[in-house]
């Protein structure tokens, strides 16, 4: 063990700044608001104490830099953002792992500088809880985010995002500037929560990040005929309901099939009263996969078979793509280092896709090396106040993770 | 053929009772409004030039009564109201085919009594379009309106029913008053268009109704858990969306094998977004048979079905009544009757229910021998203004009609 590294003192922190910007319904660290600013103050407060340069970038990034002998940079990042009751770990127990590394290694190093820089990233906004968009700081810092879209994204009052963005200093159009940010990047870090329950099932703390999932998000509408319920007989109707109800389990099947997973999170009807029969029905489909070519398969089987059982009960079927992301792969190499540094700290290895989508993905997509590191969610749980993970649990992930990072860095330091 | 009776003079009614009081959208006779006043009116001018006497009676039902050597009477009847946006035969075919018989029988006796007395009703309410409670003024008249229920019913703009009854000179309290009109009651007739498509598929004109369905109605609601779409493995989901899905075909298919029909008409989904698996799958189910022991049968079996899918997917369900009513079946020897006067005017004779209920079913169940007669509907659509029949059925119907009317006298006069 690293006696220089004090995970419990993360901990500490973490309820620090969960009794600083919570209230009983949990955290509300909404980015751009007054508490996210009191959030990101305190955060400043704790890098004060250590040997690193701060600033804030083109897109309101908070970056801390310990300078290294290289310019060849670690990044570790997190979101100190949350959703509205948000949980106490979702993104912010990666910002204080993080600070609690650049400690250990100004430590270690004592007033030298160590052998490559190493920078902490508080990105902004990676919830999109207000505006309706995540991983805003990362995907501008990235240049993948979507101008013209993100120009128009209004909250609840009607404040425009630029507007929201001016009263913290940041200039909508410059917000891709912070791309520069990258320029000597030479791997990215991410520790995270797994919000899901594949390790709390396994009865395992910790998981390498294989890569996030890419996403095929589709509305699918069934177009049948209304009929009374009691004068139309069986074989008269094109029942829209029947042809989606048929279809549903199938499309599930595939996931077994191909892999990956699929929801189909919501369903209407039309004319929807209970003595006619549905003319119309939509169902909203998600399929995730982490491979490009499984994803295709899944979408494309279900375009098929939507078809198939369309024609099979007489009605017609259409589709409309509501969103679609490429899944993310994560580097090889980072990923056997992040193996090796879970099983150094005496946890079993375990490899798992990320379901959700992280900052990560941004910065992966962008060409910088990049892992990201699980820990296990209690419940399966996040964005919800009964969001947590057990204490020796975290203590464990920030032992492991500093692990990672001192592996990164000798990586970052090979000849290639 | 009877050449006293007009048929061509019924159509030639309807047309007029449709110039009179329907417009672009449809018959407008909703109920205790101004037009359906006005084609009650209408209709009493043409009951004036019969020897008949006219009276409302405490439900509001307009009665015309032929008096007969016997005081036994043969009931005819129909209903002159409409929904809203209506078609031109639904109910008032009935009623205008009836005054046509009166016509006919008053001319065959000319000044003398026929054998029983004939009374034509023309059922105030029968379609509940303001009030949303169908076949008001027949189960006044047959005991079975529940008092409680309707006192509280209201129109969209805060009137209540026993207000709007005022307004024609009917005492709420006392509808149930109406029912010493089936005192003599030997026998009940009613013509209606079928509303379904049986026939017109069948290419029938005419049908002998069978009785009408008994009706299950109720809402299964599956209780699962939410969970993020992208974090959660298929075999950690609770989806009650899913289980939902693989009930539905085989509720479907249990009207197969105890027939009958069923339908799902709504389904909705909680909490209904693309991006989480769904907590509360609610539909609602309506399943209509004959035969009250059908109609068990097809609620018990899509019970336990429900519990089993429930099961299999890992999820709740309850079941919660919305409504429940008993298949009335018509009299066997004027069902008899009435294939006997199809076949008569060249027709091939056809049985079949009647999935709408009807006022003859409230007849039917006050202990009235009861039989309804179906002409073929185009597209197998009411209440809507594109409803129609073919001219040639409608003058067969009159005339099929007219043959039952005057086979049922008899049948009336028969010693027992």
């Amino acid at each position: 063990m690293n006696t220089l590294l004090d995970p419990k003192r993360t901990i500490a922190e973490l309820k620090e700044l969960r009794a600083l910007t919570g209230d009983e319904n949990g955290a509300q660290r909404v980015a751009f608001t007054p508490m996210w600013l009191k959030a990101r103050a305190w955060l400043r407060e704790k890098l004060a104490a250590l040997p690193v340069e701060v600033h804030a970038d083109a897109a309101g990034n908070l970056w801390a830099t310990l300078r290294g002998e290289s310019e060849q940079a670690l990044l570790i990042g997190g979101h100190i953002d949350s959703v509205p009751n948000g949980g106490w770990l979702d993104g912010c127990l990666n910002v204080m792992a993080g600070v609690e590394i650049l400690r250990r290694i100004a430590a270690q190093y004592a007033g030298k500088k160590p052998p490559v820089t190493v920078r902490l990233v508080d990105w902004a906004d990676e919830e999109g809880a207000r505006f309706g968009k995540s991983l805003f700081g990362s995907s501008a810092c990235a240049g993948s985010l979507a101008m013209d879209e993100a120009r128009g994204l209004k909250d609840k009052a009607g404040v425009a995002l630029p507007e929201a963005l001016k009263e913290i200093g940041v200039d909508f159009e410059r917000v891709k500037e912070s791309g520069r940010e990258l320029r000597n990047a030479a791997a990215y870090l991410e520790l995270h929560i797994e919000q899901g329950p594949v390790l709390l099932d396994l009865d395992l703390p910790l998981g390498t990040v294989l890569g996030t999932f890419g996403v095929e998000r589709h509305a699918i509408t069934f177009h049948g005929q209304a009929a009374h319920s009691g004068s139309t007989p069986m074989n008269r109707r094109k029942d829209a309901f029947l042809a989606a109800a048929r279809m549903s389990p199938f499309i599930y099947e595939l996931a077994k099939r191909h892999g990956g997973v699929c929801t189909i999170g919501s369903c209407t009807t039309k004319p929807g009263i209970v003595t006619s029969v549905v003319e119309e029905c939509r169902i909203t489909l998600d399929q995730r996969h982490l491979d490009a070519a499984g994803l295709e398969r899944l979408y494309w089987d279900a375009r098929d078979a939507s078809e198939s059982f369309a024609e099979d009960s007489n009605v017609t079927v259409s589709w409309e793509r509501l969103w679609r992301i490429a899944p993310v792969l994560f580097n090889e190499e980072l990923r056997s280092l992040c193996d090796a540094a879970i099983a150094e700290c005496g946890a079993k290895e375990c490899r798992l896709p990320s379901g959700p989508l992280h900052d990560a993905a941004e910065v992966a997509r962008a060409g910088v090396p990049t892992v990201m590191m699980f820990v296990q969610s209690l419940h399966g749980i996040s964005h919800n106040k009964i969001e947590d993970t057990r204490e020796e649990h975290l203590e464990l992930c920030v032992t492991a993770f500093d692990k990672l990072a001192e592996k990164t860095m000798g990586w970052i330091k090979q000849p290639r």
